[in-house]
Order: structure tokens, then sequence, then C-alpha cells
């Protein structure tokens, strides 16, 4: 094992930065697959500190970072800007490109990532169908036998923006007994193989949302139109990004009683105030932003990560990632 | 509408009884029901009051209560005793026949009883499997990003006793990547049209369990001897009864780290004290005796216990309930 000069010329260590201390797992087992190869030096800092750093660093990951154009400026020997994961809007890629650095993501659908999110919004949707929050209060007050909750059976869902997630759903979904509706922007780009027709009961484009939502009972991500066009009583999930959902407009449609539930794994802000008032709501559960994060999806990303960190400390082509510029 | 002597020979007014204040949509839903049938009286009252007042009834809807000879004994008008659902352990059924009381429950498979508790097995799975409490703890405490949970995909599930929601369980769990086990005392029996072998992958009977046990990740329910043949790590999940559980040997393999977590819809005594020791476990959620609790198999059940009234009432026959004697 050469701990000299990598293939790619630089001297000694190829440092990988994670940025911020959430998602802590993603610097743990990172470090935990990399801890034979002392070339490989890998660090995890403060979100304030990252300015500060990152002129150090060849391999950024970014997590819920946002790198904009100041911070890559001053990133003169990266290389490689990644996320930990898929999500890559925090990230100014133009700049980046500019700079010759490149960007990327790891494709959900190898990773288990896409599956880990698709149970973790079946999990939602149960939670908020039955009523998780009066569940613990009934226990609590050693009630039994209520709240009365209802079933996935019999329902419409709407899955806005029907990819690797919305189609590990769908198939999920299908035996419970249910509708599956979704949208997408472009139907006939999708490769993967997949009996698609027997997945979807009816398929529209992004124009085709709020026709679309009159019909739904639950909902996969919604922009702020689009919450009047649902039946009274449907169930909102959020497991893609907070920013999708209209603050004040998901607040007022709960408060009216149009929205019956709210389950999210994702907030406005991130770590979301546990003492927003939306919270305070009975029919609103949230979750850490844990969505993709399970074991099994977090070992092959710190595999792939660090297969990353090897092939550029010796100058080998990359596989597993997918780059964007 | 005739409110004066029904074909069973009943003076004006047929009566039922609901007993004890929990699960208190059932009472609710069977009083809506019968709004218009004036000559239908329902009641509810407090579990120790039944025996006081049970002399005044025609038919009693259990719930909890434990029906034992001597309440029967003072059942002096009873013609039916029945359950809001399947479960009769606690009815003396001996003792009814001998009084010739019929004793009934509603047949789970046309209610949406065994689906709702279905989709209440995997809402208690995933859970336990993305750690529930510490998912609580983390937005609390303003974390992101953790735990780390595990998903369905790649386990083995056991399913102990796979009767109708057994199969309704299965057929769920099958598109979310699993191997299913599971025991049943006679599989031959099986009459419902469903094509069993593509459900489970491997069978056996009772005496198999210790065997299977040590393949499962997941388990459906268990007796004492069973815990620690599972695998390290197994996560157990309970919609049955308390009581097939052992408590001390649950506590035991919970301490010790053997079992990964523990989701029971029902316990030892309830309803359950919320500060007992076993719900301290991290990884150890409790729902309200809740698993067949929805809007749909409630107002399903509570026509057919209206239904049932109105026809005793009328000296018809009955349809939807199954006797036991």
């Amino acid at each position: 094992m050469a701990s000299s000069v990598g293939g790619n010329g630089y001297s000694d260590v190829t440092r990988v930065l994670f940025c911020g201390h959430y998602w802590p797992a993603s610097t743990i087992y990172t470090k935990e697959y990399l801890q034979n190869y002392p070339f490989i030096q890998v660090d995890e800092v403060g979100l304030e500190h990252v300015p500060d750093v990152i002129q150090n660093y060849h391999i950024c990951v970014v997590k819920n970072k946002c790198i904009d154009s100041d911070i890559i400026a001053k990133a003169t020997k990266m290389k490689i800007i990644m996320q930990y994961g898929v999500g890559l809007e925090g990230v100014d890629i133009n700049a980046a490109t500019e700079q010759k650095i490149k960007v990327a993501r790891i494709p959900g659908s190898t990773t288990g990532n896409a599956i880990a999110c698709a149970e973790m919004a079946i999990y939602l949707t149960l939670g908020v169908l039955r009523k998780q929050k009066e569940m613990d209060t009934a226990v609590i007050q050693k009630d039994l036998g209520l709240p009365v909750g209802e079933t996935i059976f019999g329902k419409t869902i709407l899955i806005l923006g029907f990819g690797a997630i919305g189609m590990e759903i769908a198939k999920r979904l299908r035996p419970f007994g249910v509708k599956i509706l979704a949208t997408k922007r472009n139907w006939s780009s999708y490769t993967v193989s997949c009996d698609l027709d027997g997945l979807v009961d009816k398929k529209g484009g992004p124009e085709d949302m709020y026709e679309l939502a009159r019909e739904a009972d639950i909902v996969g991500i919604v922009d702020h139109k689009f919450l009047s066009a649902l039946k009274k009583g449907s169930y909102l999930i959020n497991i893609a990004r907070g920013r999708l959902l209209d603050y004040t407009a998901v607040f007022n449609h709960l408060e009216s009683g149009h929205l019956g539930g709210l389950g999210i794994d994702v907030a406005w802000t991130e770590p979301f105030d546990p003492e927003d008032p939306i919270l305070k709501f009975p029919n609103v559960i949230i979750t850490p932003h844990v969505a993709g994060i399970t074991e099994y999806s977090y070992r092959t990303m710190a595999k792939v990560v660090g297969d990353v960190a090897l092939k550029l400390h010796a100058g080998e082509p990359f596989t597993e990632i997918e780059f964007v510029n």
C-alpha cells in the first residue's frame, strides 16, 4: 500500500471533508471503511468551519451544507464535490464547473436508498392514518382501543415525481389495495425494467397534478397551489425536500381540516424547531430526515465514498457515482 | 317500525350491553347505526357494573370484559354473547352453552379487521426497524440524520399462527423483498382462495417454530421457550394477545440485546402501565390495542352488531356472525 504519492499527483494524502455533524453515521462508516488506508484522511467539521478548511481537501461530501461560489472559490485543491446520497440542490454546480471541480451524486437505486425511502414513506403514511400522536397519548392516559384509525386499503395515492423512490413505493403499496396515480415529467424516459402499467393506474405530466389531486387521498409531495385542489381530509407525506411544501398553505389547510394529516421526514428549515406550531397539530408527525438512513444504505454509500477516495488517489476512473457536470 | 313486541317474544325493547368504556367507538358507532330503531336500546357500562345490570340485556358485546360462569348465571335474558371482533378467550363458552346462550364472533375477513391488523403489524415493524423512539428524541434534540435504521428489505419474517391476518401481512410484505416463514396447526384446512405457495417460502406446524426461529429476523408472536432460539438482534411484533409473550423472558432478552426490538399493540395487562420498565427500553414501542380499530372496520362491525340486534328482535336468522357453540 503506497502512502506516498497517488496517481493524481497528490503529495502523500488524499483528504476527504464531510461537512457538518448531522447524519453522523456517514462519516463514521466511511472512516471505518477506510481504516486500513492511511493515505486517505477523512475529517468532519462543523458547518460554520467549512469555508476555513475547504482549501485543504480533495473531496467534499456536502450533506446539508450549502456550497456556494464563495466557498468553491476557496476550494483550490478540490476535485470532487459529492453528496452522500442524491440531493445536490445546495451545490452551485456552475461555479464548480468553472473551477473544473466535478459534482456527483450516488444513485439511489444501487445503494438501497430508494428502498429505504419508500419504506419510510409507507411508515409515515401508516403513522398519519393510525394517528401516531393520539396513540401515544392514549398509551400515556391508559386508554384502550382509540384512536380510530384509517387503513391504506381502499385509498387513492398520488405520487408526484415518479422516480426510483416512487416506483419502490408503488410496488409495495400495490397489494395494500390502493389506486395509484402518478406524475412525472417524461414517462417515456423510463428505462428501468419494470411493469409500469401494472403499478400505476393513472399517469400524468406535471400539468395534470391539479386534476389528479381531486382524486387523491394520500399525496407524495406538493407545491403551494396544489393543496386546495385536494379532496377534503387528504393526507400529505413528504420525504423529498422540505421546501417543496408551502408552509403557510399547509398550516392553513391543517387548521381548516382540509388536510387530514401531514407526515414529513424533511422540513422547511433543518433541524426543524421542535416547538414550531405546525408540530402542535395532533395529526402532524415528523421524523429527523432519516428516510434513506439505514444500516445497509449507509454502509453501501460509505463504500462508494471510500472507493471514490481510493480511486482518486490511484488516478483510476470512478464507477459508482453519477456526475452532473 | 314496530316498537312493541319482537319476533323473539320480547316485550317492547331489545337491549344490547357493551361492557366497559374502552374501545369507545364500538358503542358510539353501533348507537349511530341503530339511531332510527327506538325498539333497540344500546347501553355501555363500566366493567365493574356489568354483573349488576347484565340480567336486563339480551345481547352482550364483551370487549375485554371477562364473562365468567358467575356473570353468565345472572344473564337470565341473554340470547347472544358476542365480541366486537374475533377474540372470545374471556368468555366461558361452556357456561354459556349450558345456559342456552349463543356465543359468536365477527369474522375478520369480511369486516376489514384482518387488513387493519396486517397494516398495523407492518407499521409496528417499520417503527421498530426505524427506531421510532430514537427518531422522536432526535427531533426534540434537533439532531438530523439519526438514528440509522433498518429496512424490511432483505429480512426473514416468521409469522406464527398463519390465519387471515397472517395472510394479509404476507401479501403486503411480499414486494418489500423478504423471505416469509410461517407456522399453522393445519395447513390443509386452508380454504381461502389465495396462492399460498407464492406467499410463504417455508411452512411448518407449531412444532417447527423453534427450528424456523433460527432463520427469522422478525417474528409474529411467541411463547416463552421461543426467544432464545431466535437469531441475535431479531425483532418481535405482537398484535395478537398480550399473554402470548412471557414478560420476564422478553424483558431479559431485551436487556441482553438478544432481542433487537419489540413492537406490541397488546400487553400483559390492559391498559398497560405506561411507567412499566419494559417500555423504558429505547427499542420498545407500544400502541393502545388499536390494530383492528379503523373507521371502516368499526363501522362495518357496528352494522353487524346492529343487524344482530334487529334480527334477534324480529326473530330472523343471523348471517354475518360466526357461532362457536
